[in-house]
């Protein structure tokens, strides 16, 4: 299990990307927003994960199993209408700190969005973002992956 | 997809099973009830499923892939309240139908159900069952493994 603290942005002005890491992914939903369980298909690159994350309140339990592309392929129909398609952009930034920026595609397209992780949330809250990062949505949960999956870019 | 065509009955007595075959079997589900998707996890013997069906209401579409016991035991602890664990004996009645006897062990001990599959209704109603059947509860969900899982063996 892990806690992640991050910050989210919408992008004003794509950066130079050509020292970051591209990897493409793909990943679908094959349970609905309302169910009690999570599940998520994903392939990132040429690797494919099956994700499980529980419903407690407090502690939300995550279990993933790298699985193969047969496995994923059986299961990646039923995901239908419930998915999300990105080329990600692993970089660093000029502090040092690592960014992820989200290039969307298919019925997502243009969306831009780039998160970047914090060691405690007195960090996240103090951090300047570059001038190339655009409004601050981490509290939207309009922008959350599964959210657009089935709701597409906020309007 | 497969459609088929069961008929489930209590087990008055048991009947003899030296020329069965015997399988041991576990399920858990790693959704509820009420959730949009079923998805089971399955061994029986030392092979591993996991099966999901939909929620269609004319047409249930059902996919199923093998998992490795390493990818089982990733999710199984999430099927925990949600499990059937039984002895199947497979053999054959003597007018030459297959029968599928369930020997439920766990929460579900000492339940025994048997199942015969015919290849059309008019088969299946016309059916008259070997005397070690017991009472007829096709009809009676509290008898579907998914429900037992959750809700124990009907009162």
């Amino acid at each position: 299990m892990s806690t992640e603290i991050e910050r989210k942005f919408l992008v004003a002005e794509l950066p130079d990307l050509s020292g970051a890491e591209k990897a493409v992914v793909r990943q679908g939903y094959l349970t609905a927003p309302d169910d009690s369980t999570e599940l998520r298909l994903r392939q990132k690159n040429d690797k494919f994960f099956l994700t499980l994350k529980g419903s407690g309140a407090m502690v939300r339990i995550e279990r993933e199993a790298e699985i193969t592309a047969e496995q994923f392929e059986t299961f990646w129909p039923e995901t239908d209408g419930r998915r999300v398609e990105k080329e990600r952009y692993t970089g660093q930034l000029p502090d040092g700190r690592v960014f992820e920026l989200d290039v969307f595609s298919g019925d997502l397209s243009p969306l831009l969005l780039v998160e970047v992780e914090f060691q405690s949330e007195a960090e996240a809250q103090a951090y300047t973002p570059p001038a190339w990062f655009g409004a601050d949505v981490t509290a939207d949960k309009r922008y959350k992956n599964k959210t657009m999956a089935i709701n597409g870019v906020p309007a």
